[in-house]
């Protein structure tokens, strides 16, 4: 992947696309880092070091941030070879002054001080924004969030609902629903007006989608009213149900493949919430975002948020039911695995509700991203693809994230598109402004 | 994948092999396209458009056939990034007289009318044959084609056997067994003497291959005489099997790590049925091509032929009991993704009997078809590799099709064997022929 | 991959760097090839020209070693496009003087009679290790192997279990444990005192890994003392267990979505085997080679070492518990097919004992190798990454290997990290001799 005049003068015209980044963590209230710490404690370093031998006690909370830092910095010479590593360094040149090409224990001291000087301008996010030609940014708001302080126009609201779906077996986050909502919820109906009342919040505020990340065996059926009744009074009662009572769910599960003896309340209330969501997602006009195929805590003693992984073992043949029940909704989708990918390119080929949704996560890595666009763009319709989202929890990390897609994205066009004789490079800029922008505005309403 | 002089050569002198079409979908009665909504009527058209947003009512039978083209044309704007777009330009190129490098709405009409005079030509069946360098093209038979009124050294008769593993519970599909082979089926014995006659009516005709497609959790195993007996009759009264009595079937299911937990008369049918024409193709000396991977209607509302899609969770290992009972059949196989072209490869490696065969389907794309074949290439004995078939459903798509993949066999000739000193071009050339033509005349004995 | 001269500088340089090869099934007694039909008789090749057409019968032990030979080599034209011939072409260059680009029949006698001369010179392996610039190799032991009268220093003893885990319910190796250990097994304590014995016999003479090859829907958990108890006495007895008795075996072996409805002793002694060679791998500093996905004798009439091959859907999820458990075991990873590389660079990326090792088997080919290693190297800490190891059964066939590899490598850190500005010429061999050497020294402490 030598970048020649082609790639260089492609890469160059997408640099000056605006981007609206459509998945991302920021926190409005904290959007950018304030230490080299809140940089280098983003999951994908701690994750690394962690893996390359470094203890977790070195990131334990009464460690200094300068020595955190200096720590994670000394093991990034086991992994200097990772594209996480790149964005590091990428970070350093872009907003530190770094002028180096490669960050070493010997540059810790000196990039945690400009960090601190530079995160401390009064401007810092107004230059992030900037630098990074960055229009808006999707965030990824608990159900509870009141959306409150904050420009909604720069941070479009997006209502997460892994909470809703897994844990509503939970006292306190159904306490958390009854006091967002108003609702004293007890059965069905009280869960469907509580599920509105969220929407109808959300919705007032601008927010432009539902969003969800499934495991590998989550199989979304329909649930009857009956049955989703007696699941929410049993697990309010914090009771589990017997078999019998869910024979259809159960056969549903069967039919595809997935699902094991034993159906639990929980299980039952979580595909009942599922599909709630789902039908408010077609009233409210929301796209729902599956980001499919992640199992939390595979590695128990990881660290923070660097626990989970999967089992490549999943199919969208399990979301069939639900793409053919909501042909209104629209489904942007992830998988978390490059082996899923011609899989979402089939089905979004077929099905005109669903849409390849970005790069995630174990995906996330050049030669992944690469392939998957390049099938992406001979096999589906250029209007369905949303290109990328930089998944960021802080904004520094929106630039070097979308430098690097923007190389692959110019690679592809120029390999398979203007070298071919297919597209001029003009028109390839236009397709690759289709990925990188004009489908996330059409396809979120933005 | 810019072509350089070495790949233009190569793919100049690919270009001059007579081909023989292994599979297509071709109706020997109408082989060539009418108007151009014979072209565009192509599922893969239809399907692209409608998943871009085209309503199916464009494609309603009382649709005028310039308006049904309009349409498709229209919505190409929001797929002319597609491999299949590629191909339409091609046929327009080739056969229409089209010169420009892209299809646009304002094309529609003029096209529209150079396909009717075009196509209206007396000779234009011969005219295609002629410009594609066509010899022979395999056709797909249903079991009672009375395989007549055609010139069978051209269209090559290949009995499809779907309907008789899928479909024999349906009284008609019975029915038409019985209207075509007068045998009146019974029970086992009657059964086989059915499946015999048209085995031997197929063979008198000149057929050189036995074809089925299978869903991704098909695992044939061997039916007793007395369970296929039980089969018949119950399916021929409509009833269900009681589970007791297809033990021996649902272990060998169980073993490989599918089915569910009930077996159908039908499904035990199913499997006995295949493992019939199993034993056929090994006493009439026929290949047996398995298509693995396709389940039907998943999208239950898409386009005519746009409703299947797959679970790539599927195993050649289900074919093990198969491939080791039946040494002396070859089975050309085709699989659905990219994902199964290792197992496709590795058995294929250890098989003498197992063949790859061509590029199916959601794996017709050339990202998918580069791959595989490199894969293929570098570990499978050249002799075994039948290297495409155009899948195609009128012959202005053959010449397309083979063009695409001709560049892609360029390519990768070029690339993993002139370039590192492995051959000299004319032996990448003879390597080539091979797979374009000489294993389809010997495997398939034309 | 045509090799530039920046792929030739890097592979030349790498070419320098003395070789530790961390598995082969060399026999130390036995090392190099006494004539040409010990290298042609490896399975590749048999099994290579077996598939393309040549009977069994040509192998059969009567038949005389130039007979077979010549045989193999007139069946080499039907599979001269694949890796494995390029291996061969490589020998017969580097060791038997062959000047040609290419062999065929007509080269057969040549070789046999030059191989027959040169490997029967008395510094024959001496040469051997010089011409590979190789320093160590590790060995397969049985666990019965006395490990006497050869180098330890040069062959590295190395324990392999699949005979203990998978064959102790017979009582012939039962018999050859007892022997070998001086232990009278009865139950878990007896077990677990002579698999001790073992360990602290393989550590004693030099051992430097435990390994095991496992098949596809292995998924170890942990036996309690009572069901290895009743588990070992019922095995010797020669009955199987009833069900109820191994409840939690059987959840989680559910929980992990593997296993059928019958657990037998043996396999519950299997597992108790297993999980009892991890806790003495962490005793005795062991790391414990997992070889994962083959399944045995799945062409029941393949060749001899031919007839293996493999389901892939298998995930690493299954070793979830396993990993958890065993924090101070590493735990080096071969998976045997490419879909399988990404889970492996992810559980790598995530558990600080998860470490890729080299390309086994299926995936031993080019187009695989330099697909996984290249995502390897996009996400996976460089320290953790053991670069290859030949798997050879004879000490002529450690060049070309490893000489396929050093190209594959060499392309991929100039197109990957040399041309891109990443790293320096220099840099990248020093990380390609990371792969190829300092990692195997550091991970297995030799």
């Amino acid at each position: 992947m030598a970048t020649d005049n082609l790639v260089r003068d492609l890469t160059a015209a997408l640099d000056g696309v605006p981007l609206i980044d459509p998945h991302s963590h920021i926190d409005p209230h904290a959007p950018v880092s304030k230490s080299l710490d809140d940089i280098l404690g983003y999951h994908y370093y701690t994750e690394l070091a962690h893996s390359a031998g470094m203890p977790q006690t070195s990131l334990a909370k009464d460690v200094p941030l300068r020595e955190r830092v200096r720590e994670i910095v000394k093991y990034m010479s086991r992994f200097d070879n990772t594209a996480q590593y790149a964005w590091f360094v990428d970070i350093a040149r872009t907003f530190l002054g770094f002028q180096g090409d490669r960050v070493t224990s010997a540059d810790a001291d000196a990039l945690f001080d400009a960090a601190e000087k530079t995160f401390a301008q009064p401007d810092w996010e107004q230059q992030v924004f900037a630098k990074t030609k960055l229009e808006k940014i999707f965030l990824t708001n608990e159900f509870d969030d009141p959306l409150d302080g904050f420009d909604t126009a720069k941070y479009v609201p997006c209502l997460r609902t892994d909470t809703l779906v897994f844990h509503l077996d939970k006292p306190e986050n159904r306490q958390r629903l009854v006091k967002t909502t108003g609702v004293e919820i007890g059965d069905a109906q009280t869960l469907r007006k509580a599920i509105w009342k969220l929407f109808a919040h959300f919705k007032a505020k601008g927010a432009k989608a539902c969003a969800i990340s499934l495991p590998p065996d989550f199989a979304p059926v329909p649930v009857s009213e009956g049955d989703l009744d007696r699941a929410v009074q049993t697990v309010c009662k914090g009771g589990l149900l017997s078999r019998g009572m869910f024979e259809a769910v159960q056969m549903a599960k069967g039919v595809l493949g997935v699902g094991g003896a034993e159906t639990s309340a929980k299980d039952v209330l979580g595909l009942g919430v599922f599909w709630l969501l789902a039908e408010h997602c077609r009233e409210f006009g929301l796209p729902f975002d599956l980001m499919i195929g992640v199992n939390r805590r595979v590695y128990e003693k990881g660290v923070y948020q660097g626990q989970d992984l999967f089992d490549r073992r999943t199919s969208l043949i399990q979301y069939r039911e639900l793409f053919n029940h909501f042909p209104e909704v629209t489904f942007p989708i992830s998988v978390l695995t490059s082996g899923q990918n011609q899989e979402l390119v089939a089905y979004s080929w077929i099905f005109p509700n669903v849409v390849p949704n970005g790069h995630w996560w174990y995906s996330n890595i050049p030669t992944y991203i690469g392939r998957d666009l390049g099938e992406r763009l001979q096999a589906v319709p250029k209007t369905k693809l949303v290109g990328y989202y930089s998944d960021a929890y802080k904004l520094e990390f929106v630039a070097p994230k979308y430098g690097m897609y923007r190389k692959i994205l110019a690679t592809t066009l120029a390999d398979d598109f203007v070298r071919p004789g297919r597209l001029s490079e003009v028109e390839a800029v236009l397709l690759g402004t289709r990925l990188l922008r004009d489908n996330v505005r059409e396809i979120f309403q933005v």
